[in-house]
């Protein structure tokens, strides 16, 4: 598939004492670039997880490998993309570029999480469908 | 060597739509333990930092097996240590606990990062002076 | 009533380049130390609100004076207490303390939300019941 | 002066467990607002920082008038101008729009932020030079 692109500037908001970008903040940016991809595939999650009954996708697996840093003030590039299709489980992968370099590959592995009939608060694995995973074929 | 140990109750403003954790949370979670490790060995960052001519301890790599969730009003406690100490890089373990389980575990690849004398926005790896390592010795 | 005490050693993770506390963390302390003084005063919010039929306690109104700064590695504490009870909203007062100097003063002005029977996403301002006043007394 | 404009989609990671976003990020997005103000003013903070010797422009006050909910999914605008330059402060206004209606109204008082030459870790309010004040005219 092609993959979703995020451009982000990295503002004083986004950087600690070392003045590189506090890397949390990755993951945060990773779960905004899972939601566009979604988003620009037609499936905006505010209007997915009602239809689907779902509560969320949430993470089993993340991992981020850092091989350089971004500063305060650098335009960085999110490119995002479904790596797998599983049963009730999907490999979302990230590759952050900064000035023409990969500075972050990162990896998330989540579940398809259908609300809890039985508990407000709870959510259970349910199958993908397919009709979501012919979203993400071109 | 014994684990430093944090204490958290997951407040409203750690929970997302999912009334669940925000996942990137565990990450920053992760930063403050090891810096609240440090400061239990003696070595607070602010102090450190300055005395061994560092920007910081920045992340080669991160990651998170989430193996349960932690709920609004939950009491978690992270346990962190060290579980290896190489020349310029070294391995933060975390272990999160929830009602008698383990629901996370991270790991964070630190680098002993110096800063460059000849670029004040910069950072070099350096060798992890002994004397830091023994007083993660018991 | 008694002040409520959030005591918080400052982060790396709260910093911002230029080395100081970044602003807008001020206003999630006050959320957590909103919370906390519910807490404290028997009413924990994950119960609370199920019990009363609440989606939350939202702001209308919030505002901070900031007199001095909060650096990387200080030990600061927050005093939050309700200054006045309306009919349908509050008024939380929080003072953060530094080395003996006000550093902030802020306020939140708060609703008391209850879940719109009506609209699953909605939430409307109902009367605050007496008798959470009543736990605030002393 | 003509308002800078930032343009948001709110995601999954902007709301708290109420579905609306969790409110000290407003104060976030101020910050950010106001730094691409100042970018798409020629004034890029990592540039202007180092070539006035500043460490920042911290804030005294900051404030902000809640009246209507931003929900998941919601596409709002920022709309942020300075409404007053005085000798050392100035005054950032943020509108923030959703849906046709204004839903927050902040105001941010912000100091002119010199780095101390006899203390690395200190600031100073220094006079706003005027050609800083004339970049913001039109």
């Amino acid at each position: 598939m092609t993959p979703s692109r995020l451009e982000i500037v990295v503002d004083f908001a986004d950087c600690d004492p070392a003045r590189i970008v506090f890397y949390p903040r990755y993951f945060d940016w990773f779960d905004r670039a899972t939601e566009r991809m979604f988003r620009e595939r037609g499936l905006p999650w505010p209007e997915m997880y009602p239809q689907y009954k779902m509560a969320g996708v949430p993470l089993v697996d993340a991992s981020a490998k850092l091989m350089g840093p971004a500063r305060f003030g650098d335009a960085i590039t999110f490119e995002t993309w479904v790596g797998e299709w599983r049963n009730k489980v999907f490999i979302v992968e990230h590759r952050v570029h900064n000035k023409g370099r990969i500075i972050v590959e990162g990896q998330e592995v989540r579940v398809w999480g259908l609300r809890d009939p039985h508990d407000p608060e709870g959510m259970r694995a349910g199958v993908i469908p397919p009709e979501i995973i012919a979203r993400f074929k071109d």
